[in-house]
């Protein structure tokens, strides 16, 4: 059994070296229609190249008037004015408003020339031609103007934001029927291990169904990625290279996890070196759980070697490759993946190693949102991933968390 | 112009009359592959068939043993045993382990018969066949019990609950390639309006492009549902009549959104009533913004008509029809969409009309979460949507919401 010693980095030493090989970045941009960008990452800065709206409009059923017309009318005292026309919705006014004049008008028509307000009808009273007016209204009163909500030339989405239902009514009003938005970033997802059985199929006696392939999947496209699923591979030298080779060809990162169980140890380490350079770059971390972890770089490609332990395998997820993710996919602004919480027990860390303790968030009698651990005989159980809200992280030089300690939670779902 | 009158309901009112004519249930269930039920709802309460793990593993590299013939080991007093053979990962044990013996075993392998505790390698030492152990360890120990995770016949996931990585996951570990979901909904998404024009298009003086079709669109899919685009329906009877038979027919519930502002007032709700029985069963709301929502059911269907103001079609959209969609998604579980927040500054309300205010969520100094109105001058202001995070919902009857009053702010995403 030939077994080559690497050294345990610590997590801060692991992220160091991910960021000096690696510099995530979007994939490229593509257009597509506006209606299949939701969810999307916008790509371009986005600058109004019109008025929203494009012309001054009423707000209310009623009459388009110079205001200073009004000015003085009250319940007892209307003023007289004269009908000249109308101004109806989604046609340009052809009338013109001068003093002592008033054009019908209904909620959203374009004002016409030379009225700058609009009397509700309700403080109105009309005999054929006459309008009487009960109420004064002030300039601009009633009407939306021109550019009132978006300016011409003005910035209004940024590139980096996630297209929303919100963003996607801003790039409607400005007519945009198309959207330029980063390309996903294609994730292949791959389980190895001896004892592992591809859901569906029938279980041997000492084998176990994959669960990470799918776990990860799911938490791949909760990540703004999308999965590609490669299965389980057999526990050999030529089958593992052939499939990782596979899986850098066809995506844009890889993930892996369990251990490569039968055999040398470090199989999954020497196959990546022989892929590329620089091959492997971390290889193992000073972390709890999470220690067997591996990372390698081949020519350009991430490759992520996550633990066989779910809770384990979706915790490394969380903290080193979604991150990774998100800066692929194009997301600028960091997503809220935190909450602060009371610990609702005390916690302590693994001798020596960074701890991460999966936890349900609650709240208590005082509406106060506590943290409580999971219970976790072990960290293979899958109940817990059902479980869990979020994890919390203890550094290794602290002795615990306190029960009632402010602590900040990572959430695993947003 | 006929313009036939009808009674404004208060918010309560609406709802009751929508609760009496309908009963939002699931459409339908389809079994799909594992991989793509991701973000679905699961239509099964779902019964362990079987244990997990489903035989007891090692937790540990080590020696799997009897745990009595440990006992008063120590560090300068070790207790001899002889190795009987080794138990490997996904292969039945072939051996048994009897008093004075010990297995070799690796993580995750499955303990040999006889065997109850696995001493970590580290606190061994090995000499061709004899093993000198300087540790003892207790029934159980470093050992993952069959059925420890999972218990054959527990219930472990319910009808109704949305399927995230982890729930896949559990799913996973059953073994189980596909899944039991329901149906997705699907939503009939039109405008209408005179003024409004498809994005995409030259915009004609006087007219504004279409929005509401888009940003509910994009809504929709946030709640489950899966939206089908009808866009913008000419202002006119027997057209308006076409498209919503198409829509009623090709759709589990339709949504609208603008005035039929050409022609009579009540052009939409007359069309609704000759679709169908009961026909319109709310037409107007005592709430700001949204009064002018109007609800019909046509032979089981229901058809939401919500203003045409961006803003107050998404409030309306959020207030009336987001719970209907979830429970014809079949989503049992309320989702948490409510944060409890300060009032940032006082809020009045309409004058007799329940009233929303649209806010931002942010936090002060003391990082208490308030909640800030969103500047609006009007309430057609497509920008507000790209603001606000939710909206604040304040009674008729109360005269404000004062500033440092705790709220409840109703969220528009997740």
């Amino acid at each position: 059994m030939i077994v080559v010693f690497r050294k345990l980095l610590t997590l801060d030493e692991a992220q160091q070296a991910i960021n000096k090989h690696s510099t995530p970045k979007p994939l490229g941009v593509e257009k597509i229609p506006l209606l299949k960008a939701h969810n999307r990452v916008l790509a371009e800065d986005i600058i109004a190249l019109m008025d929203i709206p494009p012309f001054s409009r009423s707000t209310v059923d009623g009459y388009a008037v110079k205001a200073e017309d009004t000015y003085g009318a009250e319940e007892n005292k209307p003023i007289k004015l004269t009908i000249c026309g109308s101004a109806n919705v989604g046609e340009p006014p052809k009338i013109v408003v001068k003093r002592g004049e008033a054009a019908e008008i209904v909620t959203g028509a374009p004002m016409p020339e030379g009225a700058d307000a609009v009397v509700m009808i309700e403080y109105t009273e009309r005999k054929d031609d006459a309008l009487y007016v009960y109420r004064a209204i002030a300039k601009d009163g009633n009407v939306m103007k021109a550019g009132s909500d978006i300016k011409k030339g003005e910035k209004i989405l940024k590139a980096g934001q996630l297209l929303g239902s919100s963003e996607i009514g801003v790039l409607a009003a400005l007519g945009l029927a198309k959207a330029a938005v980063y390309v996903v970033p294609r994730v292949a997802v791959l389980s190895t291990g001896a004892e592992v059985t591809e859901p569906g199929k029938k279980l041997p006696q000492g084998k176990i169904y994959d669960i990470n392939a799918y776990s990860l999947s799911g938490a791949v496209r909760e990540s703004g990625a999308e999965p590609i699923y490669l299965g389980v591979v057999p526990d050999e030298a030529s089958e593992l290279r052939k499939t990782l080779k596979h899986a850098l060809e066809s995506a844009d990162i890889v993930i892996t996890s369990g251990g490569v169980s039968v055999g040398p140890k470090d199989l999954l380490p020497q196959t990546l070196d022989a892929l590329g350079k620089p091959g492997v770059i971390v290889c193992g971390i000073a972390i709890k759980p999470g220690k067997p972890t591996t990372v390698a770089v081949i020519d350009g490609k991430m490759v992520f070697s996550l633990p066989g332990h779910p809770t384990s395998a979706l915790l490394i997820f969380h903290l080193l490759v979604r991150p990774i993710l998100q800066r692929m996919a194009g997301l600028k602004e960091k997503e809220v993946f935190e909450v602060k919480a009371f610990a609702a027990l005390r916690m302590f860390p693994a001798k020596g190693r960074r701890t991460f303790v999966m936890v349900k968030l609650k709240r208590d009698k005082t509406n106060r949102l506590l943290a409580e651990p999971v219970q976790e005989g072990l960290s293979g159980a899958i109940t817990t991933l059902a479980k869990a809200d979020g994890f919390v992280e203890i550094p290794e030089n602290q002795q615990f968390i306190d029960a009632g300690e402010e602590v900040t939670v990572h959430l695993l779902k947003k």
